[in-house]
């Protein structure tokens, strides 16, 4: 599908023929757009990405290289001639420039800022401090601000003084003339129908504009901008004055990643933070051995319990053919309830205040669910058992009890414990997004066998045990 | 936080006071942002609601009824006056309005669609026909469009006309005035900055736009638009003639949507489509039972399975105790392969044909996870023998090497079966995203039996077996 949009990209054969050449793939991807150039570069070894690079016109060099698409930009840079790798990174957008350094070691990166001039070094020091994952550490510092006491005739000359740099306008920035404070916010459209004459603040919205704090996390700005309907979000410092803004494009990527790491999250691995083809086969283990082997500790109180019922089963070995449904079925309750509560405290529809009017829910949610599972479990044991498919010995009516009564105990916790455990690790200051599927399903297992016997052993006393 | 940015919201004490009174409620809300009035108005009964946006001015009353923000639309509508109804809903935007209409029963649509004018018929009935998911189900058909043969001051002219019409204009779309066929999209910036004689096509990026058809999906749209940084996406049909444009407002919002559902799916649960505290009671239940009761009849097999060992286990005993250990790492391991294969082919790292490259790497990680649980749990039988804290019995090595043989047995066909079976869901037609955590365990579970059992046999024989 993604191809059909694209006419003007050249066929893959021409591609194949001339890859053996850099300087000649350089020249059949010159035209493409700068994201096209750098998925193409990404199947390159360094080395070569690096001598592609370095055989585009400048201007289309600096795009890709600013291209969030672009994997492996450090290593690219590295392997560029010295002069041509400082004219590139000293033209590169400041955003990209600082995700560049941030994958240099620390002594490195000093010494690389102690190179770059002033201001050029404050910017990039300032947005090096924001902390990963917030808005500051994404927002561009290149945006066309003006003075509240001019003129809109004055702004679209700023407009164009500033064209080269700023990649796409779509608004300007009435700033305070003394204090920089953000005053306005006029979108390019009303600019574009103004009254070249007439002051900047007569035009556009009169709202003080939306804006946040560097420290926001990138998904509340994402959230800001979604439910506004924004394409740029202004930063501004605790005195209100401007210091940059995150568009909406650098959001949708922190959107698109912080999707990829709940749902990696959410199946028990560590965000691997890289595509899965092109991780290392020793990282790929190390990602997912940790919580592999933290959740197989965990799962070991499984074996000490069942190590104090081996009495039980050693009598009743009926009881041991359940095991495995009756733990699952609690732990797929708890699996669907943990999905449920931490996308609503992730879309801001449950704060952790909620926790009281999340746990009276799922209580009769969970009887319901395991009453269901209950039945049909009693169902299936008394067919077995009159078909003579199974012989489940005299008891077996008591048997089926036990399943059923089990199934609406396991389910019932399964899910009440599945809704609390986000809860609970966001008020320890985790994130509740940590609560993955076999979590949830190994914190079900233990009690899960735990609920099982003790049933058994209620309704089984004086008969199999 | 969020509303840390919001200066000029009023306090919720006088919201409070004046929420008994929808007259005095509409006047505090008027002067705020559209998406802040449709989540108040979100707290209110349909009937409260009405009478809330009766109240309000006219164009703010439709920037509410346009939010996407806003719930239940219909529900509202209904209870708005007749003629009141039908002035705010013919001045709705199309895409909103097609909403609208979805909602309605289908009788009751085409009496609502008998009743409205040509040429807004046609555009809504185009806009219902696109199928739920498809970008042009979500595309704005207000775009401000010239052709190829005028200037820049004409289209100039043209955006202050469309003005009050198109909420938020970012770029021009060049058509040929014959066929209607999409040229060029030229940039607000370039307008505002372009000379007001030039020829409106020696403007801007002279290459052909971007484009997509109406019937890509919205997740395809969004990677169209994030991956080239695009504000709005032009739709075209077969013939190039453009038809709309997605903006990334609405192509944000549904991949919000998108990854809820994602989540919620790979909890085992259907996408619930509603916020957790909003949907009823029953509908929640409805929603959980279905997965919950077939992933149930998954795993009675199980307890088949167990019945064909039932005679292993009442001779050994202690190997009933490490059968929850033994399938959770198999789950556990298959939920890991799952997550990352779903999100890569979602992100389209992927595709079917690169089957067979996963498994030849999940082959070696699966046997690499698998061996250091093995080792682990090799570790804990040994060393609780030797301090006296459980007695295996008198075979107790034995056992300890079938717990380790079979991990390393499990944990690789979890790996494998994990990694596989999204991609067998694409093949056969399904979303890959319906391979969820609780439907991977289910799948691990008998095998990971009938392995456990198959190894110790193998090892037992002779002794304990």
């Amino acid at each position: 599908m993604a191809t059909s949009v694209l006419p003007d990209t050249p066929s893959a054969a021409s591609l194949y023929s001339a890859s053996s050449n850099p300087e000649q793939l350089a020249r059949v991807v010159a035209p493409l757009r700068a994201a096209d150039v750098a998925a193409l570069v990404n199947e390159l070894s360094p080395a070569q990405a690096a001598r592609v690079i370095a055989n585009l016109p400048f201007d289309v060099a600096v795009d890709v290289l600013d291209e969030p698409e672009l994997d492996r930009r450090h290593a690219i840079v590295q392997r560029l001639d010295h002069g041509v790798a400082s004219a590139l990174v000293g033209a590169m957008a400041p955003d990209r420039r600082a995700d560049l350094l941030r994958e240099l070691p620390p002594a490195r990166r000093k010494a690389v800022l102690a190179g770059i001039d002033e201001p050029d070094r404050a910017v990039l020091q300032s947005l090096l401090a924001y902390p990963e994952g917030s808005v500051g550490s994404i927002m561009t510092t290149e945006f066309v601000s003006v003075a509240a006491n001019t003129t809109v005739a004055h702004a679209v000359e700023r407009v164009r003084q500033l064209a080269p740099d700023v990649t796409a306008v779509y608004a300007i920035y009435v700033l305070d003339p003394t204090t920089g404070a953000l005053e306005r916010s006029v979108h390019l459209q009303d600019l574009l129908l103004a009254d070249r004459d007439a002051p900047i603040m007569s035009v556009g919205d009169p709202r003080k504009p939306l804006s946040t704090s560097p420290t926001t996390s990138q998904e509340d700005a994402a959230r800001l901008i979604s439910k506004y309907n924004l394409v740029a979000l202004p930063i501004v410092d605790d005195t209100g004055k401007m210091l940059g803004a995150a568009t909406v494009d650098d959001v949708i990527d922190a959107m698109v990643r912080e999707a990829t790491e709940d749902v990696q999250r959410f199946g028990g691995v560590e965000a691997l933070d890289a595509p899965y083809l092109r991780i290392s086969f020793g990282a790929m283990v190390q990602k997912r051995a940790g919580w592999l082997a933290a959740l197989f500790l965990g799962e070991m109180l499984t074996a000490t319990a069942m190590g104090y019922f081996q009495v039980e089963i050693s009598k009743a070995v009926v009881l041991a053919l359940f095991i495995p449904l009756i733990i699952s079925s609690g732990g797929n309750s708890g699996s669907q309830a943990t999905s449920l509560i931490i996308r609503a405290l992730a879309l801001r529809e449950l704060t952790l205040r909620d926790w009281w009017r999340v746990a009276v829910r799922e209580l009769p949610t969970g009887l319901a669910l395991g009453s269901v599972l209950g039945v049909i479990g009693i169902i299936r044991i008394v067919t077995w058992q009159h078909l003579g498919w199974y012989d489940y010995g005299p008891h077996h009516n008591l048997v089926a009890l036990t399943i059923g009564v089990s199934l609406v105990g396991v389910v019932t916790f399964g899910s009440m414990a599945g809704s609390m455990l986000p809860f609970l690790l966001r008020r320890l200051g985790f994130d509740p997004a940590s609560a993955s599927a076999p979590f949830v399903a190994t914190l079900v297992d233990v009690t899960g066998l735990i609920i099982y016997f003790s049933v058994a052993y209620a309704i089984l006393r004086g008969t199999l045990l």
